[in-house]
């Protein structure tokens, strides 16, 4: 299948109101004392908003798909680690090692594990799906880090893998990424389309000392600066 | 086995903060960025502390127990529900009915249900274990709400029946109660043994309306008036 991404986003609609509403009066007529599993009742909500159904949904079949890709940015030394652990870190997404893997075991979930492109792939494993776009990204504070081809062929690729689960049964799909330097790339998102200055919207990602803090607040200028980007274009 | 409480106070220990110090240097030495998993690390800790080891509890057997009786206070029309309610939950936790049944089969722990005393009990079953020590305690506006001889034989139901699932393998107890009038009882005890005034500590319980709420407000305060209670003397 090969998904026209401006369609799909034409299609995306608001979450249902209705449906919450409706399912809030169903839990407030359990026996139960009215919004006593607090932030539960929050989730079963919203999750009724966005299925826009207030009905339970009947043991979904769960995933949560990992993928992994690096980030050029990751060169102006803004991460307590080096770039070779996004790799690593796939692999032991696939041998189940990882923090992920138990959360997910302990919600019956399955891990679906991605390669976007990361710069030092781990061995071949069946357990690593491979759609890698590039040896990760270029470094954003020279110039785009990708190419818009890149940009559609990589929310291509999620919107596929998504179709492709729910078609195998899954009713939910918890989702997570790894790259060094990620914190970097979405704090510079954050100030472009929230139009916050770098310095309220950079955090400290792994835990960075504060040289390389301040170091990533300015990368994430210096970034915007060099590419100007277009905060009504999100892609 | 009887259990004596004066001897089993007495050998209540403060909490082992070496354990959580060992338990969170465990939790870093992982392959995740610090603190990542946030309050669940916190949680590692803390049972950490309160067992006295960092070593993780290899699945441990896990049980709910919950507790019912009423409250006398209940007749100064403190809830929004009435009395006969706590009997009715008793019988819908034995039946697997309730909010509480679901979150401990998703946790996979098994639930205890005892009548310590409702009012209007329910009709026997055996999943409703019998330590019933009065219809109810007295109301607390008028005088004790129990004798010193009934807190100490509830203390003493609580302790041995969490040395009996200790014996059988339970290394995991989370506890609740049943009590239509509970919430003015626990205020109560909050304002004496803090010294807080009662409207500070006084909550809406399940839901009360304004008016409720200030006469329940009054009945703490009249409470402790009118039983003079030791802060000193926790029975």
């Amino acid at each position: 299948m090969m998904i026209d991404i401006a369609k799909l986003a034409g299609r995306i609609a608001a979450v249902d109101a209705g449906a919450a509403a409706e399912a809030q009066r169903r839990l407030d007529n359990k026996t139960k004392p009215r919004r006593s599993l607090g932030r539960l009742e929050d989730l079963v909500c919203q999750l009724a908003a966005v299925r826009g159904d207030a009905s339970p949904v009947p043991r979904p079949a769960k995933a949560i798909v990992v993928m992994g890709a690096d980030h050029g940015v990751a060169a102006e030394g803004v991460s307590a680690y080096p770039q070779e652990v996004t790799g690593q870190m796939l692999l032991n997404f696939a041998r189940g090692g990882a923090a992920i893997n138990v959360l997910a075991r302990q919600a019956g979930a399955r891990i679906v594990v991605v390669d976007m492109g990361v710069a030092h792939p781990p061995p071949d494993r069946p357990e690593i799906r491979q759609h890698r776009i590039a040896a990760g990204t270029a470094n954003f504070t020279r110039g785009p880090a990708m190419t818009r081809e890149q940009a559609m062929e990589a929310l291509r690729t999620g919107a596929e893998l998504a179709h492709q689960l729910a078609r195998t049964g899954v009713g939910l799909i918890g989702i997570g990424d790894m790259g060094i330097g990620n914190t970097t790339a979405s704090s510079a998102l954050t100030a472009v389309f929230t139009g916050a200055p770098p310095e309220e919207v950079t955090g400290r990602g792994t835990g960075v000392d504060e040289a390389t803090f301040r170091r990533k607040i300015e990368v994430v200028r210096r970034g915007i600066q060099v590419n100007n980007p277009d905060a009504a274009d999100a892609i």
